[in-house]
């Protein structure tokens, strides 16, 4: 079967769902024989339940035939052989072959590029060895004890993310920090926090071109040289991800250098060596290999045709009838999970930037709307905060609960009758129920209209392997919503038009735009 | 002049706004005189520029004339004079009346309620000094260097964003932390960082019945009683922030109490003791009297009737025309300091709690869309996550930008050309240009439609003061859109089912609604 690229609107199927009527009402339908058996595995012994959402056989049948008429099967598998998906760059998609192989080889320029990526993992678990042993000590003779990331975007939010979500289960074999920001006010905080003589940095940038990340390494060398540490020595406290092909790679400034390639976008890049060096050397390289290996997991999960067996392609067409039959524009992240709270940052850039497009594959104009508005906090924070517009607010957002039976950290006290880890659960259930099924008041103050729809991906516990799965879970829904609306999910133009205008800002002139002119005045640039 | 309470759609003034078709096209009209021109002071020496708003003169007259016919100024008045503004649980509104007095005494019980909200800012800068000298030691002789807030919500969001935003600025005299989710992790993880014999903790609750507050103060206490240090007495490492009918008041538990009242709603609290004690602890009492100085000169600022010199009620009415006329369902904010990274998810409490309801202060249903979503993240991070979709996406997302001439600490270096700070703020006057003016592309890929509107608020240097008229800016803001929307802003029933849910699913039993049952036991709660 060859495989075509088709505008969700040029679709039979899309029609079909459009014509649909029938209205699902949450509070009639949402039995317990409904929650136990609208729940699909996603991998890693994560299930996605969706039962509260506003959907029933009949409309799945329909989101089925959308999977099967945009052929999302066929191009996910297209995605694991190794095409050239991404066509607005001509480049590979391979982020899921960094955590196994699902398609068949994959071979560029005479190099199987399975064993490239397993090759940097193998480097960089033997260099956080020697690292962790000591065999490798700073310039002045001293133990690494922090290791501190600079990288912006994917090279930043992913790996932080993943960090925060798994410092407090495992035992932390280094410190981590991240240094992000080309705000100064950012690198200096971070420098001032720790140990120069026993902190390892690392570099990461695939291009080697990144101005805030480039401006950071910068910060960061000139700051230890203003230190005055005797015998400090700069290039022995700094390690570089990035392209073989960068002007970073296997320079002298370096104490060692670990690859990446231009086939691992930025927001994909967590499962690469741009995650891999960093939470290796923060958590020990078993639990990277745990976290690859829940993500290999869901990879797995989402080669599935049925949908009713496949939760990221459910999920994503359940999104995709919100999206546009339903006219919902924003989706809420909310995990019943504090070290879950840098984990819907990285969902929004994730989803924003991949499916955020105007123009499908061919650069086209599409006619319909396309990713939506990705933003949430953890519950029960969020609970207190942005809920009351969630509950009684005039417009219907979507909402993704995350949640575990278990907490991290065994230790947990009975309160009034529970303990924190029940109150917590018993909190989500609550207000999936609240969301869903509404309460009726007299006094329209106090009325909840119900009708909200959510989802739950929950699972025993957070460790590396659920935390694996969850993240790989959510990059395949994506992929299969931009397949859905036929967007390419892995170029960013949208973010040079910026990048262009502040290097005029900088390099100035009589010449500049008047419009950059009035504003650099306003901010004495 | 009687105050009249009307909805939106009921203005004359409001269906000139929907008659008017002008559409004000960015690329033709952002001269640099414009730029200059369309400032308004906030206070505290930060300046509101609205010069790349879909706005024109002709607009802006419509805005007055709703804003007069809809009577802010009057009933911005009537909350500065006391008057029983939140009609949903019938209480005054008097965050303002913390950091100065704008209208006539409000007397409450024979009490003047800013020489009440004066005292209780005193006994704090007292209980502070002995703190820090060393007067008022912890049980086992120690000197206290750490503050932990425990409280949720407006006890957490505000303190937390407040005091991120300017830990780097001034001398810390404790290190804080909090402590907000009912999730033990999060306890576990903030006890398993602090020397409780040098740890001060300051409990939050207005009305001392917060599930989540009062599990991790028991949570607390226990471990530290668990942690058998010698001589250690918990009561005499615990204050209470609460009102004075509260069940905490004045309880032996504490080492003192601080008060507020039920006239202070929690995400409007931040310059109450709820914030002041945490900050004036940690930063010291002068740094959060700058900061109450900095919302009181935001709050006269509000005073002013012509919205061309009232940045709150013009930034609230383009606000309105945004979302009601242009139909937009978000605002993005997006400060340019690392030091706010937490200040969006304060704005995004304090917004869509307030504003994010369907019915008006009668309890009416209202035919009009009311608070949008707000979320966003510091920039330049945020210009490797998100941007693209504000850029190039399906929907037009308004755009709020902070930032300032210089950062917090001094230190800074030039690369290539420019220090950090520079391009920090070239990338922001780059943004806010692409967005506005947007740059044609015969490939659509690259195409910037451009016509997306922001708003930029910017000073010298984020400081206490700077910060303080931030804040009440804002809530000044959301102040005046609920009074357009005719809306309550200061009531949260919207939070109250979730609440009594979950303790159902607590405490079990038979009767159970189904769908609770139906996902207790998906989590085996």
């Amino acid at each position: 079967m060859s495989i075509k690229y088709k505008n969700l609107d040029t679709l039979s199927s899309y029609k079909e769902l459009k014509e649909q009527t029938e209205e699902v009402i949450l509070k009639d339908v949402l039995t317990r024989e409904r929650i136990r058996n609208y729940s699909v595995p996603v991998g890693g012994g994560l299930i996605y339940n969706y039962a509260a959402k506003a959907v029933n056989e009949n409309i799945i049948d329909v989101l089925q035939k959308i999977a099967d008429e945009q052929q999302l099967s066929s191009k996910y598998r297209e995605v694991l052989n190794g095409e050239f998906i991404n066509t607005g760059e001509n480049r590979k998609v391979l982020h899921h072959l960094t955590r196994g192989q699902l398609g068949s080889d994959v071979i560029f320029e005479n190099k199987n590029l399975r064993d490239f990526y397993v090759d940097q993992q193998n480097r960089i678990r033997e260099f956080s060895a020697q690292i962790h042993s000591g065999e490798i000590k700073g310039s002045t003779g001293k133990k690494f004890d922090t290791v501190v990331q600079i990288g912006i975007g994917g090279s930043d939010l992913g790996p932080r993310a993943m960090y925060l979500a798994l410092e407090n289960i495992y035992e932390t074999k280094m410190d981590a920090y991240f240094i992000s920001n080309v705000d100064p006010d950012d690198a200096n905080a971070v420098l001032g926090k720790i140990n120069m003589e026993t902190s390892l940095f690392i570099l990461v940038s695939k291009s080697g071109t990144t101005q805030e990340t480039l401006a950071n390494k910068n910060f960061v060398l000139e700051k230890t040289k203003k230190a005055h540490i005797k015998g400090f020595n700069p290039a022995l406290h700094m390690i570089a991800v990035t392209s073989e092909t960068s002007p970073l790679a296997g320079s002298d400034e370096y104490l060692d250098s670990f690859y990446m390639d231009d086939f691992i976008g930025g927001r994909y890049s967590s499962t690469s060596a741009v995650g891999g060096a960093v939470l290796s050397l923060a958590l020990g390289s078993e639990v990277f290999d745990q976290f690859l290996a829940g993500a290999n997991d869901a990879d797995r999960a989402a080669m599935e045709k049925d949908i009713r067996k496949n939760a990221a392609m459910l999920d994503a067409l359940i999104g995709v009838y919100e999206r546009n039959i339903m006219n919902y524009g924003q989706t809420a992240v909310l995990p019943y999970s504090q070290a879950l709270n840098r984990f819907p940052a990285h969902l929004q850039q994730m989803d924003m930037e991949s499916n955020g497009k105007s123009v499908n594959r061919t650069g086209k104009t599409v006619n319909y709307s396309t990713g939506p508005v990705i933003f949430g906090e953890p519950g029960t924070n969020g609970q207190h905060s942005f809920y009351q517009l969630l509950h009684q607010g005039t417009d219907i957002i979507p909402l993704q609960f995350i949640g575990f039976k278990d907490s991290q950290i065994p230790f947990d006290l009975e309160y009034e009758g529970s303990d924190s880890q029940q109150k917590l659960k018993a909190n989500l259930v609550a207000q999936i129920v609240a969301f869903a099924k509404g309460k009726e008041d007299e006094n329209k103050n106090k009325n909840f209209p119900g009708q909200r729809p959510s989802s739950l991906i929950y699972g025993t516990q957070l460790t590396a392997r659920t935390l694996g799965a969850l993240l790989a879970h959510f990059e395949n829904k994506v992929l299969f919503q931009g397949f859905t609306w036929n967007v390419n999910s892995f170029d960013q133009e949208g973010v040079q038009l910026g990048k262009l205008l502040a290097k005029q800002v900088l390099a100035g002139g009589d010449d500049l735009d008047e419009a950059l002119k009035g504003f650099t005045e306003l901010l004495e640039i």
